[in-house]
């Protein structure tokens, strides 16, 4: 359930939802509904109530901040017909980050320790908010705040293992749902369907003969991330969906393997900027990146790598053409073209001082440029010292996703290319 | 309310809610609460009585297709308390479709024709299932596909129309419900809710004593877009609204404004990249950026504003500190400080010839460096040829975050010192 105006008037969108069912699959919890409300105390109540009559638990979202129209834990109290209380250990915790950042608590912070009598604290570690565990008869309420990132720890350290606990007491602690994502990059989501399109048909022949251990693929386009192919299995314990998903993650890529080569670049969380940083690790290489109408991105997602001042010396955004000839050496002529990157990729190596130099050129739009239309990107290589090679891609999409797209494919073509690269 | 077991796992996020949630409210109709459910007769049609209970009117979106698991018009049917019968017009078009695509109908898309007795449909005009408008007593549920461009397609031409029609029918004034974001940065979400606590008490008083024309503000904490005021009025036509939210804006601006400056810095959509593009355009200046903890996300922010080719002529990523000393020509010392900083600037206008060099340099952790803490951040400023100046910033979160509120903090001083910055 979340709570907030903002997503009923469609100024945000709700992305706990889904990151919620996701986690709560694996820990073997079943999501029967979603549920958003507004900033309204008597709404808050009924919506409680409504999902408390039709589900055992439920996880609340938003609503804990500082401010007035901060009410969940009001509405939470109504429903358990309980008053709130303070809890002095919350409290003391925020006034402790308050003065740790050199500021006063004001009163409305004081709020957020006002916890329902009864109800257990998830101890916040990220904000000031504290989530709740608030037990109602044999089912319960949790309610941690809409911040993602808050919400997620909280979901990890306080719900889960309080829900795994109410699925052992229960003796419904028997099978686990998992999932494995194999992020890919190469091919487009309706040609993954298709190669795996035989492999789908014998799961589901198989899951109609065993009625019970399952697995399911699913596929799921997710612009700068990738095209993720999900494999989701049903199994009695851990370890026997683990191996049910080494098998299907070995024979996934397998058949794409066949089909398209080395696609799968990541799995689960692994993003493309990862499987760079091992690519270029594993060879003791340096990287410098010089990038145009991606304006930063490309390097942006390297530092997201912990530990990428180890290899990564930094990047030239040559936006303007006059930066390409001056910083990188571009020579004059058309800067959306095989030679402008290949230039752009020698001066990254030169400038930066690293091994291998990556540069992007293209065209974001609206307008073509140099007579290239949106969406012409051509990609760089260089080793320093050494020959310089270049790629020319046609990306979909308007603006913001040509960026998006010409960022995954630059570095999928560098984790591709570093190994023939040394080669040469 | 979303139908599709996917949306519980959370493979695809739901968008419908969100678009829908801004759409009703131009018609004037307040969204009270969001739905998902999965492909379950039982729970679908749970769902649709708890929505019919508290609600006036209902739209489901999905599970209209042809295939077993597609089952809202079996759920609609009973919850009405009615046969399905076929609708032979339906049907023909769906026929012609295929025929006109060259492929023979298959029985499951025949399904498709069926309709609950009573029920109006809303002629599908992009794909096959067909829109229903189901009154129950005098209420009523909307059903349309859940294909985001073929559900908007159908609210636009059936369901808007209609509850236009229930509202007249009813004697509401046909009200609107508006909203406008301030976007902010410079204060905490607490810190705005106590400045504009007052004010907001005194809209409560003035919508108890009016029982209609209200105004409420809402605070929203969102990362590098930053911390944003929203302010929501209902009122008799769009212009009333926007009145309304006109004066509610100048208010906001005032005491906030008095408070502490300028810490409004757009509007809606206004991001604080497009801040810098008017401040910076409006001077006829060119911009270069130095980046350090940021990894090229200040330039990526920059790149964004559509134009931008005009005054932005790139940046430099000095990731290692030798790029620093080697591009930018920063001294031997620490890169964590002022000095750093402003040298960095510096650099940045002369190699990327620009008229204002902007830099950040900092500790994004999780580890300490040069004896400053993670979070610790300087911003730099320097005119080509002019002085340069800094600020020392302490910026609170992980690593991700840390990056995101050093880019906000340091466009946003870049805003706002323009104007001193060339006063000078």
């Amino acid at each position: 359930m979340a709570v907030g105006t903002e997503l009923l008037l469609g100024q945000i969108a709700d992305t706990n939802g889904a990151w919620l069912g996701e986690h709560l699959a694996a820990v073997g919890v079943a999501s029967h509904f979603h549920q958003a409300v507004g900033d309204n105390h008597d709404r808050i109540v009924l919506a409680l109530r409504t999902a408390l009559a039709r589900s055992d638990g439920v996880i609340v979202c938003g609503g804990l901040g500082p401010t007035h129209d901060d009410i969940t834990r009001e509405a939470i109290a109504e429903v358990m017909n309980v008053p709130l209380v303070r809890d002095e250990a919350v409290l003391e915790r925020i006034a402790a980050l308050f003065s740790s950042r050199g500021r006063t608590m004001s009163p409305s912070n004081a709020r957020q320790a006002a916890v329902p009598e009864g109800a257990r604290v998830i101890p916040q570690r990220k904000g000031t908010a504290p989530g709740l565990i608030c037990p109602v008869g044999h089912k319960v309420v949790y309610a941690v705040p809409g911040v993602p990132y808050e919400m997620a720890d909280m979901f990890e350290r306080g719900i889960a293992p309080d829900l795994r606990r109410r699925l052992r007491e229960r003796g419904e602690a028997e099978g686990v749902i998992a999932s494995r994502v194999l992020r890919t990059w190469g091919m487009t989501e309706s040609r993954l369907a298709d190669v795996l399109a035989a492999h789908i048909g014998s799961l589901d022949q198989a899951a109609i003969s065993s009625g019970g251990e399952t697995a399911t693929i699913a596929f799921l386009a997710s612009g700068i991330e990738g095209i993720k192919v999900r494999v989701t299995v049903r199994a009695a314990d851990d370890a026997a969906a683990s191996a049910r998903l080494d098998a299907e993650e070995a024979t996934i890529r397998h058949v794409l393997g066949d089909a398209a080569g080395d696609v799968v670049f990541g799995v689960d969380d692994e993003a493309i900027e990862h499987a760079v940083a091992k690519a270029v690790t594993a060879r003791h290489l340096t990287l410098g990146v010089a990038e145009s109408l991606t304006g930063g991105l490309v390097s942006s997602r390297l530092v997201n790598v912990p530990g990428a001042s180890a290899w990564f010396r930094g990047g030239v955004v040559s936006y303007a053409t006059e930066v390409k000839q001056s910083v990188l050496g571009v020579p004059e002529g058309p800067v959306v073209s095989a030679a402008a990157a290949e230039a752009m990729a020698v001066g990254a190596c030169r400038v930066l001082g690293s091994d291998v130099g990556l540069s992007v050129t293209g065209v974001a739009g609206p307008d073509s440029q140099d007579g290239r239309s949106p969406g012409t990107v051509f990609v760089g290589l260089a080793r320093a010292g050494g020959a310089a090679e270049s790629a020319e891609l046609a990306v979909p999409g308007d603006r913001q996703r040509i960026r998006q797209y010409a960022t995954i494919s630059a570095l999928d073509l560098l984790r591709r290319r570093l190994a023939v690269l040394l080669a040469d």
